[in-house]
């Protein structure tokens, strides 16, 4: 799970709204195939890779839909993704006299090899530049009747690409450069994804928390897939498993599927992130992980009550802290201020430019400055519905939206979107009234803290009661932690939701008015037009890039397709200490105190004394990569595999953001370290002479 | 508490270097009496105060030895001051049948009067400059040289200035911008202070951490105390009462004794507190906050244990996360780059200058790029010694320090040092195991997480233990939370230390060595070089000041001696809403909830139909204060008592870097809410009665 980062559910008003492109430096940007950085590569590495090479590394990568990027590695299907890309499988596996997460899954041959339920993986297959027929349709059009165009020529490109095979074809229309191109992808779907060999959770995510977007590290976060079709493995082109891995400064490629960036967000933006929102954010989060490390303490059923939370609290606080401390050390803001002012000016100098773009920057202060009166209170408001209560205010607020013509509800409740909200209220979470409990008295706490004691919300929210009371009995008398109690509710849609008695309903609703009003206020007047300038200042972007004839220098923000990035292997200053770029085995022993999460499997601990301690484990490259890059291959100047990356160091969290040669650093496993593991510690020869001779 | 903050043990290496001064914007500054802004007070609000208001003030004005600021409020030695200045009192005076503390403390005659053990009251008599005799004294002396001169002319000056008498004088040699001047204070002593009136916790920290360092407020944060003397009250000056208050815009002073100011940071020191020093102890005091609360939660008996440590904790997050939300949101670090700039270019403009003072802002360059490296390691394994086990820390450090001649030893560790050292040691303090062992984990957990599994520090604290395991093990198996125990380690030395089973003495003798190391080279190759050049800062503003005729708009930073500051009755804009500068006591009734910390005392529930709601409460003003001035009385132009300074709102907390009038405001109790207290609530008449007349 090292890799997949909690949503950065928080910064709502300024995600997802920008999506142009950033002017690559040395080693920088995440290129589409079609659009390679063919000469600055030849100039930085004296490489310039061809059309065989390319297509080679595009049919030899994979995407895996639950978010995840992937590679075949021998002719006979095999599949190299991480670990935490296969723990949904690994569970749904598991039985009662079986635990795969934890203990590893091995087979002996084909027939051992078992499917994973639900799991599709995708290869692309052809990339078309659609943006002709796209601006044709579109032509003319504002508003509704520019959306509906859109939308239809979209099914017709994706309905035509994918020719009435929708069981062995997927085509996505890419808006790439927010808009200044888009493109059509079709995808081959293989939809009988089998597991073959997975190592223990001990050491595919070795070091735990402490060490979770770190280096140096340890980790074998390595599993092993095999596509099928009509019952037979598929044979499709792979990268060729280099089982010596990289060498220090080599020149190493990685093909994945990076999931989101915004590469551009101008330094107004930046700055009220720096100032801001991830203040803020860090310490309520950090709060709450000292509330879950002593709730864990108190037994082991707390610390299993605790496990998943706290994971994903300290995740979450990694990635707000990278990022902070890279958005604090660096000249980034600074840099991007001149940027903004650059493109402005080159806005100001032509009036047909002008009409078109407008003056975005000055908006975007404009917004920014009403946020800062509005962001603590909406941040404080919305971390009260968490956990169960989160459930509660999907009801009330889906009953009011339903309740509306589907046009005019908010994005979330369309009539197709509403299964998905179904879905997730009538899950079977587990519900632990003494966790809810601490963790309710906390968020109202928070709240209290920090919007005053005095405000009209924290009036009606509390009354006269004190936070953890007024928790304790709303979580003692709610029926909400049954699914079936929200389904029966969320079937009985507003009228139910306003007659029921059901206490922590009767919270909710009783704040629902002034969080709708809140929400709605931050929507029209901080969203919308924070949504707005950034467009056209990405377009405006793109449009100067392409009059100035640069458009290679230029890649497109990530929006999760297929991408290829460049760098070296290659160490860098931490904390005035220099970080080698290789781990080895030594180390993972030496790293090893048998106490959680520093303990190290049975089999690892016995296979001690066979392993060379020099062997290289993992590895640190400049290649720019984001999440929705693990499990992505690290391959050669030569087109073959020489790594599997499964993470990024703390600066490489502002990957998001910017990207920074200097700190940012992708992690990978190495591909010596797979072969010795598969060979020693698992006896697994027949998959590995399957890498090394490509077949089975 | 709620002024107390904690001390801010963590930013050592920039802690007391400098003590030099700002240049006084509008309503800025803490001035010593002989050096008034008399012409900005004119030009500001018409008002030059005369040679007699200015002896009427200083001679009403006193100092509380243990960190407060007092005055007196009436002819026969009636003294006002906060009721956290006397909650050490109050609790002394308490028995198992009254807690004074807690449920207030009133007498009706002069008899019911009960000393406060060990308080002592100073009263500023005379000031004298003697930078004349001290440079003389000093004059062409260096380093050990220059400091016997020093202390020589210091011990000549302070004894010839108390006479023998040192029953009722005391003496202070005062280093005013950072040795630009010497002053000589010469303070009456008065060691019979007893307690006349306090009201009940309830209302003296009404609202509690929530309400802590924010506005509005509704405490009445008072205690009455009165100075004797041969067993009768004393007759001083003293300040009358304004039982109207004060109104919004009037001109209003404080008199007191801010503890310590920075005002003169450079601005490498202010970015490196910003963007390093407070993020990491934000984070981690949330975290330790966090754990705490749900510590609390688990039991009346660990919520009693944790309610001190906890309080401490959100008392230091404050003050942290106010200071860091002024440096971020102000452009002081930008303007004070610009002071530095112009400061070294005058230095440099003159080859004497040039080789007086030399480049110190480089040399802060330096020493800070070299503390980013050590910072964290060093605040990581400082914090490892905390609770009991940094009593043992002090055990081990001292038979080593204690091992060399004096005057080698560290500060904190010369002879006359040890008594204070011995006396903690011996302090029968509470020691609750599963609080320490729940403390110390989380200690432990945080020096892993912050400076990395790997780091040797780190295999040396854990070995092969997890934090939980080694915690539970060392203060389980350790004796050191007995102050017996204790103080015959302490007096055993070395020799005893060396020779100790006791496992969290066994520990700590472990990481000593590298404890020390560490802290051996922040002090050389940090903090000394840090000092040097921030004293060459200060020496050279003061010059330039000096002979550019503008001393008169220069402060020195504060040395806890006393000070007028001057500003307005005004409310601020927080969160882009208006904040009134009143609240009143309907608002306290309002405020209160029932609920703890929002539960009003018995007594002023009682007396809710009988106050004017629209009796005015607390107030804010622009007054220039920071620590040490709590119990401050604010005064009139007339020369009256109109409030009684308790607080700052969080900007202020800033407070201790720069003065911004724009957001810092002192937080006040109104006379007039005093008044009625005594009146209507408590019955007070006498006490009232004195207040208004002037005698009993």
């Amino acid at each position: 799970m090292s890799f997949k980062r909690s949503p950065l559910l928080l910064s709502s008003a300024l995600v997802g709204a920008v999506a142009f492109a950033g002017t690559a430096h040395a080693d920088e940007g995440m290129w589409t195939f079609d659009h390679l950085p063919k000469a600055a590569l030849q100039k930085s590495y004296g490489f310039t890779p061809d059309a065989s090479w390319i297509q080679h590394v595009v049919q030899s990568s994979a995407r895996l839909a639950e978010g995840c990027s992937a590679s075949f590695v021998s002719g006979d299907g095999l599949v190299m993704t991480n670990h935490h890309c296969a723990n949904s499988c690994l569970a749904a596996l598991s039985d009662k006299d079986h635990d795969y997460f934890r203990d590893g899954f091995t087979t002996r041959d084909l027939a051992d090899e078992r499917q994973c339920p639900g799991m599709e993986l995708d290869r692309l297959d052809t990339m078309k530049d659609v943006s002709g027929p796209v601006a044709d349709a579109t032509k003319g059009k504002q508003g509704a009747a520019y959306a509906a165009a859109l939308q239809e020529v979209e099914s017709k490109l994706t309905k035509d690409c994918v020719g009435g095979d929708d069981a062995h074809w997927r085509c996505d229309m890419v808006s790439l450069y927010h808009g200044g191109q888009t493109a059509l992808y079709r995808y081959r779907r293989y939809k009988d994804v089998r597991v073959v060999m997975a190592p223990e959770q001990g050491i595919a995510f070795f070091g735990g928390d402490p060490d979770n977007f770190d280096y140096p590290r340890y980790d074998i976060d390595l599993s092993m897939l095999r596509v099928y079709e009509g019952g037979k493995p598929v044979h499709t082109p792979y990268l060729q498993f280099d089982p010596a891995g990289p060498k220090a400064d080599d020149l190493v490629f990685t093909s994945g599927n990076p999931g989101r960036t915004q590469r551009g967000l101008p330094a107004a933006a930046l700055a009220f992130q720096r100032d801001v929102i991830n203040p803020t954010v860090i310490a309520l989060y950090s709060v709450r992980e000292g509330m879950l490390w002593q709730y864990g303490r108190e037994s082991a059923e707390h610390a299993k009550q605790a496990e998943d939370i706290l994971f994903g609290v300290q995740n979450a606080l990694k990635s707000f802290s990278g990022t902070q401390s890279a958005l604090q050390s660096s000249d980034i803001i600074a840099r991007r201020a001149k940027e903004d002012a650059d493109l402005q000016a080159w806005i100001d100098a032509d009036p047909a430019r002008k009409s078109a773009y407008g003056e975005p920057f000055k908006a975007v202060d404009q917004a920014i400055a009403l946020e800062k009166d509005l962001f603590t209170r909406n941040l404080a408001l919305s971390m009260v519905f968490g956990g169960a209560v989160n459930n509660v205010m999907a009801l009330v607020e889906g009953a009011n939206e339903r309740s509306k013509p589907d046009a005019k509800r908010h994005s979330g409740f369309h009539d197709a979107q509403l299964g998905e909200i179904e879905t997730a209220l009538g899950a079977k979470e587990p519900f632990y009234p003494e966790l809810e409990t601490a963790l309710f008295a906390l968020r109202l706490t928070s709240l209290r803290q920090t919007i005053g004691a005095d405000d009209a919300l924290v009036h009606l929210a509390l009354g006269n009661d004190a936070p953890d009371e007024l928790a304790a009995r709303l979580i003692k008398g709610t029926k909400m932690g049954d699914p079936a109690a929200r389904l029966a509710l969320w079937k009985g849609g507003l009228k139910a939701v306003e007659a029921s008695n059901d206490p922590l309903v009767v919270f909710v609703r009783k704040l629902y008015p002034s969080y709708a009003a809140l929400r709605e206020q931050m929507r029209n007047e901080v969203t919308a037009p924070l949504h707005k300038a950034q467009g056209d200042i990405a377009r405006a972007r793109f449009a100067q890039a392409k009059a100035d004839g640069r458009l290679d220098t230029l890649y497109p923000d990530a929006t999760f397709s297929p991408r290829l990035s460049y760098g070296t292997v290659k160490g860098w200053r931490k904390n005035g200490v220099d970080v080698a770029p290789f781990t080895d085995f030594a180390g993972m022993y030496h790293h090893a105190t048998g106490s959680e999460p520093f303990a190290l499997p049975r089999r690892w601990l016995d296979a001690k004394g066979e392993v060379n301690p020099s062997t290289h484990l993992d590895f640190v490259s400049t290649n720019d990569i984001v999440g929705g890059n693990s499990g992505s291959p690290v391959i050669s100047r030569e087109g073959k595999a020489v790594g599997l990356i499964f993470d990024g160091n703390l600066p490489s969290l502002a990957g998001d953001l910017y990207y920074d040669i200097n700190n940012n650093r992708a992690v990978a496993t190495d591909t010596s370290a797979i072969i010795t593991a598969l060979k020693i510690v698992y006896h697994e020869d027949g998959l590995a002479s399957e890498l090394i001779n490509g077949h089975r």
